[in-house]
């Protein structure tokens, strides 16, 4: 077994124990998604976004979420308000750039929040990381259509830059900071087909950031484990409505047994 | 069997395959159901509300969602934008006037999108239409109390003034151009006790606009396969709770063949 | 069997008769939630939150909700509009202070909305209670960590302050004014596992203060059908996923005489 998959055990246990407060300033669309995911993994979510109060719930929280979906000039000002606040407090940032190269609009903002920000992880989709990183790929909405040619290269570069630990997430997810590459193969295709799955994520990230100092193990924690209950849930699930319910259900009743046996990642070797 | 429920179903496999971008500008309080809808769809959601980003984003849409619920005069701008640029470039707009009625501010926004937009297809309930021709019907919060005496009348008129095909949502829907009115029979009693279904059913309209030139074509197949996935959703949910899930299920399943035997349309010649 | 219960009953069927319009200004999280609640009951959901329109949303309702999660200024403006407008009218006004004490900003607000506006019931959690009174109290996220030694006391406190009648949820739901204290046992824990339940809790209330002039008979019997409901979910939930869509069957099969049989309310006389 690979000695990562026990950390990620213990990790799940640690979430539930501790129960860390995540503000997430999430897009509008898949906020209750977002929250439920939180709750249901024993995390206490908080969804402020007004430019009045983020520096007080930001102050409050045990990590932060930055999400780019829907976004405003005043929920982006807002972002990095609270962004300067966690960095100022060492509390983890997490980004997720959601649709970036949609609109120049969010391409400005995404670039004001990489310049101004220490980001702790960036999770995106394979054209939402080229986009970042002006190694290609399109957007269908904010679903990826085309990415790099080399998703690692592309992550690695991304990682240098900001000193951020890179997930590109996909049919596989790749994690990627300036030494590794891992890859969780954990995942099921009706993750793709649901609205939010990518910002529950995101969410989840930041819980285990929350209670684990080392974002590279946080952040391969988190996917193989939401990876491991989309699995569980796909194979009971009906169809994309019943699987969202699943989802949670399956997540809920994770153990760390089920992380033992269940996780698969491996070092990065071929194209994903 | 009627001829155009071959074309439907046809329609049915273009939109799985085309996967239609669809921005869908619509309320905080379904944007949830609109983005799950259209992905189960195939097709690719994006919600950007923001005047910011609206001009890029509808740019790269095939085709636009206008959905008056939980409006502000921000919103209602960036609507007008969005509308402005999907005319230039020839895409369907799809107008959905939910509340209309409810407010002075709501009758104004939509005095302003029928003055200034070229619509598709306008889709409310017996109430929002009678409010938009002045043919009588009173809501109750943003569900029809009562609508006009006649319904075809009262689409033919909108039609007539605005060019565009008229969808009366209802038990069963009838949907009216300048030349015919056809009633589509499909549907259940609990797609009336959930929130969202009828901004579902605008956007997957949409969707159907997107890969079909001919507006009544595209409404009218919309309609149907939504009504016939509600149908089989109704018969396995337990209540409205379940009744969501199902619903995304059913659409998620529905084939072609679904289409060609329980799809029923009508031409319109007695009062619904 | 507690004659309270019967009233109960009866109430339940009120709700579904007279269809109440229900205007809930609440939270972008948990707005799909709310509506859907409402609809499951009977009621019909309006979620408006427009400072352009609120005027003419609660001049057509029956009941007014002021949800004081993910605050604006503006929407802060928008509820002491409407909540002046329903005490004009003499239409109930519910309140429920989500988070206050997370931000200086919504104690502020909450403190122009208990200054401004005469409340029917105010429903918190005991940390948020506590924080309305002084009597002690913390949150994590927007839920409560500990609260004031004596419920009860707090919640008196804040009854006579305000005239509202005063709700404590949590394991048990402690329901107050300046006279009596009752205690509502029905609930399942699961209730507090997932997002949006005391914001649809919030909505239920408003929905049966609609029908009924005694707040306290209103507040005691949405708190107890609810519980019920959610009681009967989390015996068919297998985790906080499936739970949401047990918890709106249940509600939505609920019957006069599950109210009878079902309903567990009592006196306070310990320490919940």
């Amino acid at each position: 077994m690979n000695p990562r998959v026990d950390v990620i055990a213990h990790l799940l246990e640690q979430v539930r124990e501790r129960q860390p407060v995540v503000h997430a300033m999430t897009n509008w669309v898949t906020g209750s998604d977002v929250a439920n995911v939180l709750h249901t993994m024993g995390a206490r979510p908080i969804l402020a976004v007004a430019l009045e109060e983020v520096m007080d719930i930001t102050s409050n929280a045990d990590a932060l979420v930055l999400n780019l979906g829907t976004p405003t000039p005043q929920r982006v000002e807002a972002m990095l308000k609270a962004g300067h606040r966690a960095n100022t407090l060492g509390r983890p940032v997490i980004f997720d750039p959601v649709g970036v190269g949609a609109s120049r609009f969010r391409i400005d903002a995404t670039r004001h929040i990489l310049s101004k920000l220490r980001l702790t992880i960036i999770k995106g989709n394979r054209a939402e990381i080229g986009m970042l990183t002006g190694t290609g790929g399109q957007l269908r909405g904010v679903d990826a259509a085309t990415g790099p040619e080399d998703l690692r290269i592309a992550g690695e570069v991304l990682s240098r830059q900001t000193k951020a630990v890179v997930i590109i997430s996909g049919q596989h997810d790749l994690v990627v900071d300036g030494e590794e590459a891992v890859v969780v193969e954990n995942g099921h295709p009706l993750m793709g087909q649901v609205t939010g799955t990518g910002c529950m994520l995101s969410a989840l990230i930041a819980a285990f950031a929350a209670v684990e100092a080392k974002p590279m193990v946080a952040a391969i924690g988190a996917v193989a484990c939401f990876g491991l209950a989309g699995e569980r849930a796909g194979h009971r699930a009906r169809g994309p409505g019943t699987f969202k319910a699943e989802l949670l259900d399956s997540l809920f009743a994770l153990t760390p047994d089920d992380v033992r046996s269940g996780v698969r990642i491996n070092p990065f070797d071929s194209p994903v």
